[in-house]
């Protein structure tokens, strides 16, 4: 029938000071349930970061940059494993944010939001973010614009490289050193985008929705290889794996990690394999989803695949 | 201390051929988790769209429309009970390919993703839907497109609007019919943006991605209440509630139809005591989140407040 | 290849006043995601309770009664749906709370769990009860325990038979009635457990882990046929199912109400099909999972199976 | 008001050949959601364990021992760091299993389980275990069994001691060998117990349900400090927790796993707040739920912790 009992499942035994991938291993060894995943997830990782004919997307959805994941995406652009990233306006907004040198702050999620409301503290889930961090970026996103070529058209990625190029550290900061797009097609939907309508209130620049399509689709169709780092759903996820859609290509490798679950139908929590279907991962390729929390599984992910990578 | 233990649970106690409006209730006089929630949420939206001074937003994401939730959003605008809707783009694309007359197919979730591809049939979790539903899809938007007047300057609403003008049935058509605005920000990210690349490609009409916000914003400055339904996360939860940011206003009714779990930060199941710290919902204001597949809660939902209302 | 695109998904249209029956077939026409498998697990409940050869078992796990579900599965047993039920201790612990008087009730989550404790309020989710219940049940249970045969020896249904003799309402009271048999295995684990230690310190009544082993197994074998409503997994779940794996039979029906979810391995989030491999269901089995909270899928799967039933 | 934005969110950068408990670290350092809570939790794991005042508790759910978890759980009661453990039947028998030889495989998800069942392999999502590794375990067990005192009384964890006593590795072994009693108060809802059921058809030993109740009621007792890690929540969770309702005292430390969610209301997803509501953990009692995937965070919490030990 085809089904073999093969490979065993090893009990995990800890070391003390074992690193980052040597518990992976174990966790490999082990081969069960997200725990196997997460293995699989850094064996198709190292594999697409190694392979110097596939372009690397990275999708960056959830409130990942409040919870100090901005600083590993900041990283794997400036190692050079990302060549087009795809973000939230939100999680650009806070990375705004702390590289014009605010921070975002521990709390706790047992809070009484009024409270937090009169203390003027802004809540995502655990994190603590001040009113007086909006009014900095209000003034730096209102100078910052107030560059922009008057009656001038322009680019979501364009837009968002002005922005970068204007920061000292960060994704967009770390995107923009290495001229790598950053494409953000929601970007109205965050402050950047609020403060983009305040701006367009007394000025005429242009943000062309599509503009930055045809630069995408040509990487889309030129790319001999691809592969995908989806961190959540949501736009970023569908944007990278539409834009092979319209090519006789598709993903040939794809690793998620989202806490979604697939049976309500969305796409943030369907699997890779339905992707499949579509065509926009290929039927060779290789794939895995690791369900939970990628302020866990990220961290885990990425130190394994380095330690893998710099082993050598 | 204030800890009270006034109202007791009811157990529930079926009865046959009872309608939705009395289970709703059943499960109120209960009161306990979801179903509690859901109860609440009946009450919350009845008075919502009994609310004669209350602009009503509606945010739709998720897989809802292959789903059959499109009917029941459909009606809900044709009923006068949306004022400012705010979708996802595969929605929207769903909404059209049903509108021309291509249809969505009951399949299952079991099944060989390859297989599938050959046989030119697209999953999403249990609903297959044929690539020639895209083809039919793709000369229809080609021809929509190139009605567009060349070289014209066009907000994403606008774009869609003329889209819903050459439909007969289904969201965009209703929503034209009521001359209700259709925002989409993340446009791109969808079937219908895909096409328009295609267009765009020797065809030159501007879509502003930033058009749409000044008559948004104004409605939200001038609204006397505000209420939101909210089905699933994403672009359209994010976008409707930021919306209220600028202003000195906020929600003052919110009910939340949600598959996520708050504990992963993610905006789409933050709780919306969380809103209230940023002042997206009023302190007072009425809100509540029913965990949960839309694909129950909000057919629950709807029909139990058409109960109420036509009970009149 | 086999895959076939026949039955449409229907875009739900709701009426005013129409029937829990009515609602369930609209999302069986729908037919997608949780959706579409309430209305299938409809279809089989409802197969199943019409067959006549088949042996109902019933599975209750999570906290229902305090959330007034108890109301439903004491009017399935009165009515003759339920030969056999496996429940946790916690529920059937509720159930007394219940009968003898007490009541749980509508809380709120959002709390402070310290003043709950000076205000001697117990905490389930958004449900509180008093610790004053507690005390009734003390002293119901130990003149219940009292009138147990000294010496004596019993099995963990018989307790349960002498405990509902001498309640007037509730599920044990309703199993009592029409003689069928509760089964709890792990009774200890509840405030039953907890109040048998301590009637246990002064009197020997010997409660046989294994006395209702040789019982259920003679209904395994002997059933013409078997179906299963599993509320939650746990306990019940997996005692309920494991019954049939020593039999040469299987489940030939099965429909299971959870909110958890496969991946994590738990049986409790485990998919039927699972069940299959071990011949747990038989390979024909008419099976389905809905995933949910209970609280609203119980009454809506109930509601819209006694209205079908109801019609003839 | 109180609230306070002091500690800020440090971005996370990774280094190759970092160490678990590093990384972990940085989790803190970066503080939110669940990789904020790991790090609490490893925190108080390692206090909890250094605390030579407080008995140590460990439950065991979810199916952790055919994912490799089991080498985890024997591993640390052999270094002295559990007192009691209380797990689920299955688990100690998936234990048994491999302590006799046999083992579980990798397998996948994606399968068609009516095969798997010609090809005798039950399915544990993707773990696979062979019909043939169940005739061992009979074989082995009703040996075991034949060797029970006829006509004796005996107590659950006794049963599993004198089980435990014949194998030569695993946690049963492990329990043993440390005289630390292993709790099951649902024995018979396991591959144990039915093998107990087809041993009691032609032997008398009485599986006494309740024996184990007062030398753990003494053990709640007497405790001067009392701590628990919960994997998974079902009845060892519970079981856990309850022990402490009957005495003044309560957990001064625990710890959560699991990836269940509150607002169902079931005990296994509840918060550890909820907890201090009943009493069954201190109104000061340091505790932190990490929601997630046993295979990954548990591995990830014990690692981390010995490192901090083992470097004194």
């Amino acid at each position: 029938m085809g089904n073999e009992c093969s490979e065993p499942v090893s009990q995990i035994h800890l070391t003390p000071k074992m690193t980052v991938g040597e518990l992976v291993d174990a966790m490999g060894n082990a081969g069960a349930y997200n725990g196997g995943a997460l293995f699989r997830a850094v064996q198709i990782y190292e594999k697409m970061l190694r392979d110097k004919k596939a372009t690397k997307f990275f999708g960056l959805a959830g409130a990942m940059v409040p919870a100090g994941m901005g600083g590993i995406v900041a990283d794997l652009i400036t190692s050079g494993h990302i060549d087009i990233l795809v973000s939230t306006g939100a999680n650009l907004t806070h990375d705004i944010i702390e590289a014009i040198g605010c921070r975002h702050f521990h709390g706790t999620a047992s809070c009484d939001d009024i409270e937090l409301r009169h203390d003027e503290i802004n809540r995502i889930y655990d994190v603590y973010l001040p009113n007086k961090a909006f009014e900095h970026f209000e003034k730096f996103m209102q100078q910052v614009f107030s560059a922009l070529e008057p009656e001038s058209r322009i680019s979501i990625s364009g837009l968002l490289t002005h922005i970068g190029r204007r920061t000292k550290k960060g994704i967009l900061h770390s995107a923009v050193n290495k001229s790598i797009p950053v494409y953000c097609p929601a970007v109205q939907d965050s402050m950047i985008g609020l403060q983009y309508w305040l701006f367009s209130q007394n000025n005429h620049v242009t943000v062309d929705a599509f503009a930055d399509m045809p630069a995408l689709m040509d990487r889309c169709f030129t790319a001999e290889k691809a592969g995908a780092l989806l961190i959540g759903g949501g736009v970023p996820k569908n944007f990278i794996l539409q834009s092979m859609l319209m090519t006789p290509n598709g993903f040939d490798y794809a690793v998620q990690l989202t806490g979604d679950r697939p049976d309500l139908g969305g796409l943030s929590g369907a699997t890779l394999d339905e992707a499949r279907s579509w065509g926009k991962i290929t039927e060779e390729a290789q794939a895995v989803t690791v369900y939970g929390d990628a302020t866990i599984t990220l961290p885990l992910l990425v130190a394994a695949v380095m330690e893998r990578i710099h082993h050598d």
